[in-house]
């Protein structure tokens, strides 16, 4: 199989999530999206847990990808556009069935051994993302010099989930997650002879 | 119906939730955990979407209840009181299938009307009882002066939500994010003259 088709089911499958949900979506569903035929796809994936945790290996590549281009001129401004990446405020409605889906395999991670490392391994990326940023900060003395990197890092992953968690259960904007880790930043990890009022 | 068989059938709901999760629990499921036979509850509740919106509004009622409960002696203790009963470690365990089940019923949220309000109101509750903490120490002054109460309130409750998918998703003891809240009450809460340290 060459990666087009691959790469066409995974498109497929994303649509057929977005539409149905984690829990109603079929291979029929996903056939219904794609250019292959609902036998074709079951020659190559024995069920549905088979293609979505394909589709889960493939969202944490291009998820990973996605993080790894994020750039800055400093660890400040890096981790500003890492913050932006993964509370994008742009994709709050169009995204809005998709994070639904995903937070519907998240409620699966305890009974399901395949999701659930997929699961580790988009928490595990992030958080390395996000410590290596505040390391660099921390080495070039623009953050604190006592920061405690693995620390923050993990309560940087924390408040993704949850901000992506309040988004789909109750609308609530990721914009306002964003704005107030700006604010922790500024107040907690900039170093205070670096920050623009020294914090607060 | 006199409120004892309601209890009871509340208690079973919980039960058949924690046992076969939100997607799979059956009207039959949870008439095996109670004593009421499946039409007797028929009787009561015409579909397992009524009986659940039922067990959300009593879940909300004791949730409610329970942070009306929490005491401190001062906002601060007060404030500590308040992340404790929501991310109370000795809960990861035993209701870790409840837990789960509740995050799968948040991502019907979208889809569920019914369920959205409740969330909603749950969202609520949690960032009003905060902010009432928060205002009360602003006012004696033992928390800081120019502090964003409602900014605060509202991100103390995506850090519970975040907490919560992730011990569900991820296994991640909620533990370690109470006492990386405990810090930030230090550092961005209390009032610089009344910390141990004055913050960092």
């Amino acid at each position: 199989m060459s990666d087009e088709p691959a790469d066409e089911l995974m498109r497929a499958t994303y649509q057929a999530l977005c539409k149905h949900g984690y829990a109603d979506v079929t291979m029929a569903d996903i056939a219904a999206e794609s250019e292959m035929s609902k036998s074709s796809i079951h020659y190559h994936y024995e069920s549905k847990h088979d293609l979505l945790t394909t589709f889960l290996d493939d969202l944490l590549a291009s998820f990973t990808a996605r993080l790894d281009d994020v750039e800055g001129e400093t660890p400040r401004e890096h981790l500003s556009a890492l913050v932006e990446t993964v509370l994008d405020p742009s994709s709050d409605e169009p995204n809005r069935e998709f994070r639904t889906a995903v937070l519907e395999m998240k409620a699966q991670g305890p009974y399901d051994e395949a999701f659930r490392s997929r699961l580790e391994e988009f928490d595990r990326t992030l958080r390395s993302h996000v410590s290596d940023v505040l390391a660099a900060g921390v080495e070039d003395g623009t953050f604190r010099h006592d920061l405690d990197v693995e620390r923050t890092a993990d309560f940087f992953v924390t408040v993704f989930g949850g901000a992506q968690t309040r988004s789909v259960a109750v609308g609530r904007p990721v914009e306002q997650t964003r704005e107030t880790l700006e604010r922790y930043v500024e107040t907690n990890v900039v170093a205070a002879d670096v920050g623009v009022e020294g914090g607060q």
